[in-house]
């Protein structure tokens, strides 16, 4: 017998409440048991997503919602913004491309943060710019971008600033309204603790200026037609939602709301800050700058004369804890912890002695136990 | 204490093996063991399909699994045919109008059959015609369209033969190749005995080709990326997939297999034809004309002096049984017994008898009592 455990920046671990919420025997959604579930989970992600603005939920992973703001908000030919320091900001290129913007492109070395004072010089070099995209929490890199200095500059102007939070909402502070993000979206297997399969996007009013203005094609993703089902007197989806995981969700936002905003940020803070000093005293160097360090995903460079793509193997196959590797262009050189959503500090310092033990058998030179204590000492001192 | 039984027609109820599959602890979708799940599913799939064309899975409802046949086969301006009878054939042609195709509606009575004459009529006066829209049963009515016969008229043309089977795949018969069906779509809450979440497609051939050509935008929902991840020596998606719905579908598909297509067919003949039979023998008058019945759903007239609202509604808060009523045009016109999916002959008596103690009490004049035994009498001669 082994446990297992499931370390990566999603899908993340998933509780078993909400698990066993998920296998309640099949409710219809056009009735008003699911109407009143739905109008809950939407009150509670305006909570956890602290917005006012209407919030939306779709059956599809946050690829999908990514789109969404693409084909909801813009038309062909219209100019963007795109700021990528990672995977997923290039998704957006991807995206947006393939929609037919015109797309400029702001990119940095993944290992440093997308600087705001560049999308200010970009809208002020063009009054013509419609959007701004930023991903403030990359998965690929655990690199924290400063969406809120974004919101700042991008606030005046025409633009509407999207933000991807896939990996943000729930792990780190995400304050829609105050810093003036008019599109936010979240996958459901990240913060929010659920099987992946559903996602939630918030659209502020000056998105919905936008959207009026927007012809490409849209039908699945409309958020008009979202929006409009979820404002009807029984609220609904416009299409069949994915009933099972709203259920599953309504059990993990009351989980949410136990703990509190400031308390899932704060823990999620102290788990990062576990496992960087785990790492650091280890002799291990960590990936993301010291100015944009997210709480999501920690990754850091697999030592020199240790192969990558072994040590994750490894973890897995003879520890049982499934950590990530690097994507694209950093497969086999990082290794990705993660710890948002469902983790708490035993499962850091799990983590770290599953690492020390792999390490030892892969021949890396360091002091054992030297992770784990430094990981300890972080605890102690909250 | 009072049991609950869910009789529409999607969401379907989901066998306890499979609720308590989907219950399993969560796996990363990047590993072999995600993989090897993946790629039984899909050949799984391709089994309940009857075909040996790609099918790929998205994370979405069935409508999203529709509107990637508009977007992933054509361009702006392409003409097309949609043959409509219901509220599901209208959706196509609200998605095929929102990206722009030019749509020829061939419409029909609610009641009544599509003509597959009227489409050779149509694809003889117009050589230009890109594709061709059938819905194989259809949700709102109950009507089954005779899809091979309309596989038969287009085969020899180049236009795209699109089958909605969301509400027909497991419950009739579907031979996607040997009826020459292009792209066929399905919903994970219907036939295959799964929450909502999850949709699958196949692509043929004819398909790919007419793909290659299609310049609407696609991200998430390309056919390509999905197939070519699907193609991989280790089985994927392109995005985060549904794992835990996937997970649940191998049960299903076990399920599935287990039974045999034929037999699946066979006891959705068998559930569908007791239930007219019950339903007749209590004077009530069934929706779909007996040309084109299938064994989804079965749709009824509410009775002259019932109101068919309270009938819905009785029947749920006093019997504990979820039928369905009608959509759009027939809302409290008709009501609709599901009968697709998990379900066997005590469902659908059970159903009867509710019914039967709900109409005794609105005032209906019938024999209590006449729709049971002639129920059992189906079952019986079986």
């Amino acid at each position: 017998m082994r446990k297992r455990y499931l370390m990566t920046p999603g899908p993340t671990p998933v509780p078993s409440e909400v698990l066993l919420a998920q296998a309640r025997p099949m409710i219809h959604h056009r009735t008003d048991e699911f109407s009143n579930i739905l109008a809950q989970v939407i009150e509670d992600l305006k909570y956890v997503f602290q917005t006012k603005n209407d919030v939306a939920v779709f059956a599809s992973s946050g690829t999908g919602a990514m789109e969404s703001a693409v084909s909801n908000l813009f038309s062909a030919g219209d100019k963007v913004i795109v700021t990528s320091n990672g995977k997923f900001g290039d998704r957006f290129v991807q995206i947006a491309e393939a929609y037919g913007l015109e797309v400029k492109k702001l990119e940095y070395e993944w290992d440093t943060v997308v600087d705001p004072k560049d999308v200010g010089d970009e809208l002020a070099k063009d009054a013509g710019i419609k959007g701004v995209f930023v991903t403030q929490s990359e998965t690929s890199t655990g690199v924290l971008n400063d969406v809120k200095a974004v919101g700042e500059i991008v606030k005046n102007h025409q633009a509407i600033l999207v933000v991807d939070s896939i990996t943000g909402i729930g792990a780190v502070d995400l304050k829609t309204d105050e810093w003036g993000l008019d599109v936010v979206m979240t996958g459901s297997q990240k913060g929010l603790m659920l099987p992946p399969g559903l996602a939630a996007v918030s659209i502020s009013d000056k998105a919905w200026e936008a959207a009026s203005r927007s012809s490409l094609p849209k039908f699945y993703f409309s958020y008009k037609k979202a929006i409009d089902s979820i404002n009807k007197a029984q609220p609904t989806t416009p299409f069949t939602p994915p009933v099972s995981l709203i259920v599953g969700l309504s059990e993990a936002l009351k989980m949410m709301r136990d703990e509190g905003l400031e308390g899932m940020i704060e823990r999620h803070s102290m788990l990062a800050e576990a496992t960087r000093r785990g790492l650091e005293s280890m002799g291990i160097k960590l990936f993301a700058p010291s100015n944009g360090r997210g709480s999501a995903v920690t990754p850091a460079w697999v030592p020199d004369g240790i192969d990558g793509k072994a040590l994750v193997k490894k973890m897995k196959e003879e520890q049982g804890i499934t950590i990530a590797g690097g994507q694209d262009r950093l497969s086999g050189k990082v290794f990705r912890i993660g710890h948002l959503g469902y983790f708490d500090r035993f499962d850091i310092l799990t983590t770290l002695a599953g690492l020390e033990m792999t390490l030892v058998e892969l021949g890396y030179d360091f002091e054992p136990g030297s992770g784990v204590r430094a990981a300890e000492e972080t605890f102690l001192n909250k």
